[in-house]
């Protein structure tokens, strides 16, 4: 069930030979360029592998040979497209880099054990010969979290793939427990559960490509956390292989025997040991699911729906609120093709008479579940987003958003073909600071980009949406396209991501809700956790992996 | 808000006058002692603290002028009756070296700080002066977990009460939050919140003597826990005074920003510092309420249906069955007075006809939310419970055991008065092996009871119920009864608390479900642990508290 490395882009998103989404005929691109202030779109295509020329193995023969002696030989891999399609994750920094050709940081060797006791020699093999070990599942880290960096300038790095092992170890329908190999990917896992009629049901946008362990890695979150719950609250027990040896964590319903120590698994992003197996919690395939659009007036009267939808404790799989620039972009991205645009006029018109003026903004609402529970739960959330003034669009937002869901990451390689950046981050804050938080964050995206621009009418689009939700607050989730500077691109990342990261921060919010920290967000850990839970973590590194060659750079910097 | 000390007895439970729950000459004595194999009570008064000579204070007067310039003069407390009142925890084990007025274990002194300033003031005085510190609040540990051991023997024990640190900080509305001092009690916190209309909904049977900051301590669990969460759910942050200085933990609604240490203080068992405010989750008030009973046929049946409760994510506030031993004691324990005999009589027979045989198990079910939501999953509830053949005993069992839920902890010292010993403990486990680890506890603690009785006719009383449910298992807790052997109490204890905990690893429970570690547990916790999972812990624990001062003994032992 694994996905071949070399089916997949090394450095993009998705496999090679994927149909373009966006090609360089689609009537797009002009609509796109006027959007960021550019008169017409540079050629920036990417560098292919072949022209590229990758630094010699730094590792012994003696190294490999005992790799080759754990894992077996068809399983240690040395070759340039292994080394590039491992050098680096998803981000967009990430990109600018692959896109480049600039291939400093590949591992010298990616080694693929098929089962935990193989991990474990693994570590053991890296642990007692100093020797950098990067654990890496789908490799779809959007911050750096599977960089192949050294601990030591100069040295070696193994990269460890874990996507061989795929075994699903046991399903208990009893108590909804699943436990299964943390190297299977998405459509894997799912396509495992559901043959026995259950589902994880944790789809993030990165789903088709990202793991299971990579998912707790991270503390990530699906779509429909609201339901089944970031990789932290549907994690019931790992085995890690680390320094000290293979650990189990506890694994009863709920305990009260100290500290939870799953908690530290959960967001420990490979800096502890590797992720071999997990056991986490299932639930039957829902009956029914039911995804459908609200139109608001404005943001706030939407964020309020969405607080007293939680609140009230109504079962939604998914509370998502476009924000008025985010509602706008996608109508306009998707009406500038075939035949909606005079529909999507009509509709304009009908809106200002409804008075919802120029900021509408869209709230997709899914419920999944059992018919009863669904039914119960739909007419009680449309009775509160319709007291709250706004306009039912029924079912057919909720599809079209549902059937695309995993479709944004794949619009990226051509944008960036096209000298288009687009980067996203996300954050979670109260529910009082929501909106004091998106335009704060909004404003300093769009103070850099304007800062940072190829030339004086180059602008970039922020845009923002909520997208999972609690009881104290909620999540948001930025997405910036803007126009690259093509002679100092990282510098102008740099820039923009400094300045959204300053303001998360300044403004109580948390530097990552479900992208992790990785190496881009460690400058803001220690603000965030504060200097004495800093200090906690890094004992709690060092206790596990006391010589520091599990994944450095990331997480603790 | 506060209870005076001077209030409450200090060798068991509630205050000093309380009406005597079961006096001398009150009818169940007789069936007691049938129950347990005796011919009759022996009279084991507890020894009044004016026969108990204390050993003087070890502290020396400069230490203690020192804690009064902190604290204020009138906060320091040398006392007997502090002394006393702060020596133990509340357990059976507890209390019979209390009741024999064997007080080697007593605190040199009590401090009662005032916020948490001064609580760091003097954690940092125990520090540099290398004096165990205890934290405190309502004391009423059923582990040990607030015993006054020194870390060195023969060395001082200062006790930390953290009672009269009472204030609401903040209530939030919006994001339903609340930020308190940790040493308020269960009944002041909710007289605090509830005047704004808001809830906690934290009642574990203690809450009438428990505090805030211990119920996080201990990953406490309210009766409630179904609807409101255990403590380290609701746990939003907290700020502890550590030897290290003030740590105040992340308080996002959710983050990927590596592992949340907050889950690391709940639990921590005063071990890492003193936890002298928090951020907690808070609900609306409840509009209804509704407690009722279902009778099932068998055990097996009962866990079934709590199963599907959970698994058909129902909105319950508590699923509470009990096994049969436990149902029928609790309806003959009341049908020995008053006029209850003849309805329970009539009652048996028409179970009998009904197919209910001899082993009937009560099903309390509670749904606490709005109208809309209570109705609809109580009509959900009880639909599941019928159609596993259950019969409605409507909302009189449930209103009954709503009203007494707070009563159990008051019989134990008349019991202990009449030479009878009650304890309990506690576990969660995998549904699927509910009944196993049911039967398995019951058998060893009944089988350590007929090991250690007065006299061959002895006799142990073993019963269990199922009161805190999740989508993998539930916990079980489980009540015994048995005639002390007096001239080996303790050795008697430890056998049955051995046997119990031994049984409890062998078959998959967790040590301790919401009763904590405290000293009683720490045998066991590196088995639930595994020895890498211990080994962090202590880490932790050095890294927080490098001398060892806080709480030493308890947790990690």
């Amino acid at each position: 069930m694994t996905i071949e490395r070399a089916s997949l882009r090394w450095n993009g998103w998705g496999p090679v030979n994927q149909e373009i989404m966006l090609p360089d005929n689609a009537p797009q691109w002009a609509w796109m360029a006027e959007a960021i202030g550019l008169k017409s779109l540079p050629d920036t295509k990417a560098k292919p592998l072949a022209e590229i020329t990758m630094a010699p193995c730094r590792l012994s023969e003696t190294i490999l040979e005992r790799l080759r002696k754990i894992a077996g030989a068809e399983q240690v891999k040395t070759d340039n497209y292994e080394r590039a399609f491992h050098a680096r994750g998803k981000s967009y920094h990430d990109l600018l880099y692959l896109r480049a050709g600039l291939l400093d940081m590949a591992p010298d060797v990616v080694v693929y054990p098929r089962n935990a006791d193989e991990v474990l020699d693994i570590v053991k093999l890296a642990s007692v010969e100093d020797i950098t070990l990067i654990p890496f599942g789908g490799g779809s880290s959007v911050v750096g979290g599977t960089n192949a960096m050294a601990k030591s300038l100069g040295g070696g790095v193994i990269t460890l793939d874990t996507t061989l092992m795929t075994r699903v170890i046991q399903i208990d329908k009893i108590a909804m427990t699943a436990t299964l190999e943390a190297g299977i990917y998405g459509p894997a896992l799912e396509a495992a559960l559901q043959k026995h009629g259950v589902t994880l049901a944790h789809y993030p946008q990165s789903f088709q490509f990202s793991t299971l362990g990579g998912w707790i890695a991270a503390r990530g979150a699906g779509q429909q956390s609201n339901r089944y719950g970031k990789a932290e609250k549907w994690l019931i027990s790992a085995k890690l292989a680390t320094p000290k040896g293979m650990w189990t964590t506890e694994s009863t319903p709920a305990s009260a025997a100290g500290p939870n120590l799953n908690q530290l698994v959960a967001g420990s992003e490979g800096t502890l040991g590797v992720i071999c197996e997990a056991t986490v919690k299932i639930h039957e395939i829902p009956a029914r699911k039911d995804y459908r659009g609200y139109l608001f007036k404005d943001f706030k009267s939407g964020v309020e729906a969405a607080r007293r939808i939680n609140h009230a404790e109504i079962p939604v799989a998914m509370v998502r609120l476009s924000d008025a620039k985010e509602t706008y972009f996608f109508q306009a991205f998707s009406s500038t093709s075939s035949q909606t645009s005079l529909k999507a006029k009509l509709q304009r018109a009908y809106l200002k008479y409804r008075g919802f003026g120029e900021t509408p903004c869209l709230m997709l609402v899914g419920h999944e579940g059992d018919d009863d529970t669904v039914a119960w739960a739909q007419s009680r959330t449309e009775a509160i987003c319709t007291s709250l003034g706004a306009m039912k669009l029924g079912t057919s937002a909720g599809q079209r958003w549902y059937h695309g869901r995993f479709g944004s990451p794949y619009s990226r390689d051509p944008m960036m073909d096209h000298g288009i950046g687009i980067d996203t981050l996300e954050t979670s804050t109260r529910w009082s600071n929501i909106e004091n938080l998106r335009e704060k964050v909004v404003a300093a995206i769009e103070g850099a980009i304007s800062a940072n621009v190829p030339h004086v009418d180059g602008r970039g689009i922020v845009m923002a949406h909520v997208s999972h939700s609690y009881p104290d607050g909620a999540s948001l989730y930025f997405t910036f396209v803007f126009p690259r500077q093509l002679d100092r691109e990282v510098a102008q990342w740099q820039a923009i991501k400094r300045a959204a990261s300053d303001a998360l921060l300044e403004n109580k919010g948390t530097i990552s809700h479900h992208h992790g920290v990785g190496v881009d967000h460690t400058p803001w850990l220690k603000e965030e956790k504060g200097q004495i839970g800093f200090d906690l973590l890094k004992k709690i590194k060092t206790e596990m992996d006391p010589k520091g060659i599990m994944n450095p750079g990331k997480l603790l910097g």
